[in-house]
């Protein structure tokens, strides 16, 4: 609403607001059943303290012009009696459509859009994504492999395709996950646009409206993106550095029908822990026990650097509970948007017949690419040498950390993926962290963004995939900088000794 | 189901059904919570009564094997008993998870799904869909536009992007979009993955539970999947030969509230008919004053034949009214999976959260394709040749028509588009027709697939663009005598003398 008060009037500010409401109301610039912003919004926006609003709305509510509708917000319920306007032309002076009103869902979806940091400075570090590093992409083999299967089969790749995928990507990838002990029949494997689309798929057809979803706590943002809807629960469930509790995860279980349980245990983004083989057998006993589905998002399974990967929950999973999701998009190449998801053939249809009315199919020229890749061996060779540098990338950041970061800080080596999950001095902010950094010139990503309900504000993530050794150092020397000035004034300000160091202990 | 029925048997066909079920369930051919064919398919298959299958699956019921699930269907619940093996495991003996009761919603997807026609000979010429013709595809330019942005770009375009879009085609459309009126700001457009997704994203930011949408009857069967839902209604408003009917869209507006309206204005499809420049500014009126936003749906509008194309109901609309939807799938290039859509800005606000938050962005690769296609002229010269080309196959199947179909038949000249809408004598079922046609080596999609509620079973339509002039003329002829055949046997058969040709009165 395009309010404008007049701090230096007699009128209340209530008041103004109110008779300006009145007004757009009279002249159908608000209509009936039009919401009013939140007063919380529109405190905000005005710039005056949220109880002013209210105050604004309750006298518009005593005349009857608006009211309250429970969990919905205000809405406009009558237009006062003497504005009514005589009508000339049928047409005339309607008031443009209220788009906000017309909109069905207040989407929480501004998770994966409010993650977005932007460097202050041309010369800031960031630590704040988990990206694949674009200095890495072995381009000149990708660029051959697109002419290639261009100049192959042009022409199909340009033309409609199956929903299912590619057939000869979708082939290779059957192949790889039968090897894990992941598929087992050629039909249980969908090709998609990524793990954030097989998660929107797989919500759109198991979650229905009230039915609660299980997620590991903190997790990561596009899941939350998908499952935190106006009418699902979503309950957190603690990570701890042997992967989700499974203890608590058993009580959730217990005590609540939960329709799904979505888990990362592979290097889970944003903590970085692995969930060990004796939980990982638990946690399929558990959905097994109370028939519950599991999603497994293994988008950084690949990236194991200290051995072998751990066997996923899927290939421990004799009973179809486990639905595989995965992608390229963290060994390689987000830009192309393709990903996959295996699970029992029933589940693999529908979700296919959904994702055909969701956009038809994943494009081709990019699943081709992919293929001609992995047929070439070129897939597995880049997947070789990005772990070895992003292990040494991981190295050389702890070893930044220990130099750089006050003892009262902690966190742990992640024996794989993309990211180190730092807790703070209790009582330091991650998000006052953030604000003193940029200046400094290095961003990371607060750990609030992770968290399913309250966060806890003392947690940071930092990506060490997208910098080179000298940026890490030389980021987390900034950083470990900004970050003794706020302990100092948080100290300064009589704020007592923040706690000694934890290093080691349990900490996600 | 693959069943074999022994007519000549005394066991009686139930049973000889019921026990050939039961052997697939024991032989894990069909599995524990698999779904049943409904039993009027099945009656359909076996070519028996529908008491036959109901009767054999009360059989199987009572053995205990299978359930009838409310609104969803007959499902396998057990295996016959002597065939469970035997588990050591402590957990063992709880039966797999049953998929279909954990979905959650029936998918009227199948609109898209049940469209495809397989053709039954090798020969076959087909008609059955709207698709660009591959062999026109420039297929050196593009190869070089792919090898051109790779070389330009590769690591941004393999890298993670704008939920908005790739920039410089965002740019480049947002300017084809202000030169035809369609858009006024740049930041009114959404690149999405095509048409389809960006029904899906409209759908989903607009239609609550309980919500009417009214659509043009017929219409496209991929509007169906998104719209069709269980808990939404969708109203089929008539089309007639200026396009929807506005007489009957008012009446509806009267007297329901509907939330949204859909029309592809230009060479409507299935009927190919274009809305006329008057019933435009009726339909923007209509829309005003029942404050009704609509979608404007023109991934056919680039294809006109004859002179230019009529204003886009967007450029009429003075009050942000209409969401425009167009894509490079016509014109060329489905395979690639790139559209866009041009809507107010709060919209497209709240519709590229929503894509975010359904797979980030589109692909990069294919959208900086399209861009250096469009860059260097190379979309234009190519939609210019495919016009020309096009609107000379139209010619050709109507020319062939005329020659080939009884007088009984009648259909009208669309000014664009891929399809001619053929409507056959009352009586005359084009289902029926194709299944003849197939044997005779053409298929065409009936006209059922494409109405809301029941179906004129004696309309089909029959698309022109994916074959060649000496193919159209055999498909027609082809067709013609297949259809002859099919009213022959039908006036054998008692039914009357078809009704006189009305070719050329309104037909849709």
């Amino acid at each position: 609403m395009n309010l404008h008060l007049d701090h230096d009037s007699h009128t209340p500010l209530y008041e103004q607001i109110a008779s300006q409401v009145r007004a757009l109301i009279a002249a159908d610039r608000i209509r009936v059943g039009d919401r009013l912003p939140p007063s919380r919004v529109l405190a905000g926006e005005l710039k005056v303290h949220r109880t002013t609003i209210s105050n604004a709305y309750a006298e518009l509510e005593a005349d009857g012009l608006i009211g309250p509708h429970v969990g919905r917000g205000t809405f406009v319920t009558a237009r006062p009696a003497a504005a009514e306007p005589a009508r000339a032309a049928p047409d005339a002076g309607l008031p443009p459509l209220f788009w906000e009103a017309l909109m069905v869902e207040e989407p929480h979806t501004d998770r994966l859009h409010e993650f977005h940091q932007y460097p202050s400075r041309p010369d800031t570090i960031s630590f704040a994504y988990a990206l694949p590093d674009s200095d890495m992409f072995p381009l000149e083999a990708i660029r051959r492999s697109v002419d290639r299967v261009f100049r192959k089969e042009g022409p199909s790749l340009l033309q409609l395709g199956e929903r299912l995928g590619y057939e000869p990507l979708r082939k290779y990838l059957a192949g790889r996950m039968r090897a894990s002990g992941i598929l087992r029949a050629d039909d249980e494997i969908l090709i998609t646009n990524g793990c954030q689309q097989s998660l929107d798929l797989i919500d759109r057809t198991l979650v229905a409206s009230g039915d609660a979803v299980a997620i590991e706590n903190p997790t990561y943002p596009g899941a939350l993106s998908v499952f935190l809807r106006k009418d699902t629960r979503v309950i957190g469930v603690p990570v701890s550095e042997r992967g989700v509790e499974i203890a608590a995860l058993e009580e959730v279980l217990a005590h609540q029908r939960v329709k799904l349980i979505y888990s990362v245990p592979n290097f889970q983004n944003p903590t970085g822990v692995t969930l060990q083989v004796a939980e990982r057998r638990r946690l399929i006993q558990l959905a097994r026990r109370y028939r519950v589905p599991i999603i497994e998002d293994d988008i950084y399974g690949d990236l194991h650097f200290d051995g072998p990967a751990l066997p996923p929950l899927k290939a421990l999973d004799q009973d179809g509970l486990v639905i595989y999701s995965s992608s390229i998009s963290k060994m390689g190449f987000p830009g192309l948007r393709i990903g996959w998801v295996v699970a029992p053939r029933p589940l693999v249809e529908r979700l296919s017949v959904r994702k055909q009315s969701c956009d038809l199919h994943a494009n081709l020229l990019a699943q081709a690419t992919i293929y001609e890749l992995a047929r070439q061996g070129l897939l597995e060779k880049h997947l070789k040498r990005i772990r070895k540098t992003y292990a040494e990338r991981r190295d050389a950041m702890l070893q930044a950390l220990e130099e750089h970061f006050p003892g009262e800080a902690c966190w742990r080596k992640p024996s794989g993926g993309m990211a180190i999950w730092v807790e703070l001095p209790d009582g330091i902010d991650a998000s006052a962290l953030l604000d003193v950094a940029k200046e400094g010139g290095v961003i990371f990503s607060p750990g609030a963004h992770f968290y399913v309900g309250p966060p806890r504000a003392n947690t940071m993530r930092l990506t060490f995939t997208t910098t080179g050794i000298p940026q890490i150092r030389e980021g987390v020397r900034r950083l470990g900088a900004a970050l003794k000035r706020i302990m100092k004034s948080h100290r300064a300000r009589g704020n007592g000794t923040p706690q000694p160091g934890r290093r080691n202990a349990a900490l996600v």
